[in-house]
């Protein structure tokens, strides 16, 4: 069997950890298995160098802090390859140059085009632990470049599909994926299985158990991951396609607290007023997320709309310079809400389950502001100072607790 | 003109002095001339690197701890280019994958076999500066290397040769090379050139300010070298072919204490003897120094050699192990010693140079244990207390005061 399996860096913080992590790689070596180790920087160790990096220049090139990051993990895998050689266990570590993982030109946020397999073949052929730098590929300039925050988890799942992995294991320091987050719903369950979708609209809505272009990949490439904790035996969270299992009416609730509504108020009600406004934010990178029109006072409409907490003042700022040309006469914007989302795949045969939602938060007396819908998803904007409650009585609502 | 800068790990330690070393080579970019820039890890780096593979593995395979080491100089080149950017000089760092300094497979200790110059040309054509990573190469098997400890020396003249470079500057924290170390001698004065083969004794002899093989390097492609300082402004020191030069008599002194004697004693008389005991030492990769034999009592000969410090007790361990087959009766060592050399291309020519330095020592009470000679170096093996005393007479007696 080959095993394709990714640590992040909190599980190869320090020695301990480090050996604690080549050991269970060599379990699995020695029960005779092909191993394959994707490896994240040491601890804090990105953010560190993205500290050091901000003293000399804060505005520096991409292509200089792809070049300064990817240190960290080159230092991992070459630490790995070490302590599982201080076990008697060969094996050897490999950067992107070495394993060719050929990327995408963009510094910082680029994307694997075709993984070469040749070189990590020939050092299991030859009985070896491979031991692979995680976040980092080559672009077609022979520079280096970085996936963007848990791109290891991409690297892993990359590797499992160009390798015809057996399995694709993903080491966090939670047992898998949960009902909610069990920091805020004491009850949460830890799921044994979640299909694609739901854990793609799951990651996006903050539950940050694995990078969400990973779960895009993995899916496309038909790549059953394993969710699972590096400090325990439990079995983790499988995620793979939909039609295999038992569709759960609704898998897990998530909240995001990263989101700002903001409101364009009087606009001139006549077609293409609402498009020039989502035109204009979208040239200017600013991703919009649930969208609400609403008639206005005296033949006008007002248009309000969600964005990322990081985008409110760009966007403020954008919308004030475009303000005429949009017909735009007030912007106001509220900085204490939050999203609270449902996702589950035996949702769209199920035409209940919204109202279900609504019922538990009108119980709890939580007023809902907007609301968006997914085929497998259903989100509502509340205030932020009732998504704890709001959290644990839609999860309760649904009967997810343990 | 097209120049080779490089500067070792303190001139590049912290921020401050990253932008120091910046703003000369932005003088150079901007009075036009084509910049390539070789760096050392900063400070510290490599040895706390070390220090963190012993904890993990003492015993690392040198393959792992190469792939460790060289995110050094990887870290260094991305500041630089940082800095310069900062600085609003376009610049781009380089490593060995990068450039393609291909060199010999062994982990280490590689030696350049080759170097491409197309990706630099490149950079250098559309007016950037090249920031390379010192002491690293890749080898046939795409795996990372390293030159050995000083080996970013070694990078800067490879580079050098294979650009043709107009100058190859080696930027260090003294002014230049020296008469002698000015920390023992107070009238040690700075030279203004040196021969390539000068400055091979000198750095053999513990002239600590240049790699080498480097110079060897440096020879062989006839690149000239200028060892000067990161610190100020002084001109520094050329090595360049002799034939080009006054030929100094004697050119500098130099010490270095890290030597140890090793008497056999008692050897069979008989041809062969001497072979066998410096065969058994070459086949446990101890070098041997300086050579004296001296007949013993009783139809023996003794043979006493000189070998660095760190090998002494490897070679007490091998020529025990070995005593009967060497017919040796007894093995002394005296670690209290020191090699005094005086180098200079003129000595070839003027055979009253020994009889100069020896009469120095004698006037000064030295005594003389051994002596060694080349074309342009004699070397006296003394006690060690009397070093520096010894180093002052003989600079004092060559008249190489300032």
């Amino acid at each position: 069997m080959l095993i394709v399996k990714k640590f992040g860096g909190s599980s190869v913080a320090n020695k301990d950890r480090i050996f604690n992590v080549a050991k269970r790689c060599i379990e699995d070596y020695r029960a005779g298995h092909d191993v394959v180790v994707v490896l994240s920087a040491m601890g804090d160790t990105t953010d560190e160098l993205i500290a050091l990096a901000n003293t000399i220049n804060p505005d520096a090139k991409k292509r200089e802090l792809d070049m300064l990051l990817t240190t960290g993990e080159q230092v991992s895998v070459s630490l790995m390859a070490m302590a599982m050689q201080a076990l008697d266990v060969p094996a050897v570590s490999l950067n992107a140059f070495q394993v060719m993982m050929h990327s995408t030109s963009r510094y910082g946020n680029a994307r694997f085009k075709r993984v070469d397999t040749e070189r990590i073949m020939h050092e299991l052929d030859s009985r070896k632990i491979v031991i692979v730098t995680g976040f980092q590929g080559v672009n077609k300039y022979d520079d280096i470049t970085t996936l963007g925050r848990g791109g290891s988890d991409t690297t892993a799942v990359a590797l499992a599909a160009v390798l015809h992995a057996d399995k694709c294991e993903i080491y966090t320091d939670v047992d898998g994926v949960f009902t909610a987050d069990p920091r805020v719903v004491k009850t949460a369950k830890k799921l044994d299985a979640v299909t694609y979708d739901e854990m793609l609209e799951l990651a996006s809505l903050g539950a940050k158990v694995l990078h969400n272009r990973s779960v895009e990949m993995a899916k496309k490439y038909n790549v059953e991951l394993v969710v699972r904790s590096s400090l325990n035996r439990s079995e983790g969270t499988v995620v793979k396609e939909g039609s295999n299992m038992e569709k759960l009416l609704v898998t897990g609730v998530a909240a995001d607290k990263d989101t700002v509504r903001i409101s364009v108020i009087g606009l001139e009600d006549k077609p293409g007023t609402a498009f020039a406004v989502f035109n204009t934010l979208a040239a200017n990178n600013i991703n919009v997320d649930i969208i609400l029109q609403s008639v206005g006072r005296e033949g006008t409409k007002d248009i309000s709309f969600t964005v990322a907490s990081e985008d409110l003042q760009h966007a403020i700022e954008v919308l004030n310079a475009n303000k005429e040309r949009l017909t735009i006469q007030d912007i106001t914007w509220n900085e204490k809400v939050a999203k609270l989302s449902i996702v589950g795949a035996g949702m769209m045969s199920n035409p209940g389950v919204a109202a279900k939602m609504f019922e538990s938060l009108y119980n709890s007396r939580v007023n809902i502001n907007m609301i968006s819908t997914s085929e497998i998803r259903i989100t509502v904007l509340i205030p932020e100072e009732d998504i704890e409650k709001a959290m644990n009585a839609v999860h309760d609502g649904f009967g997810l607790g343990a």
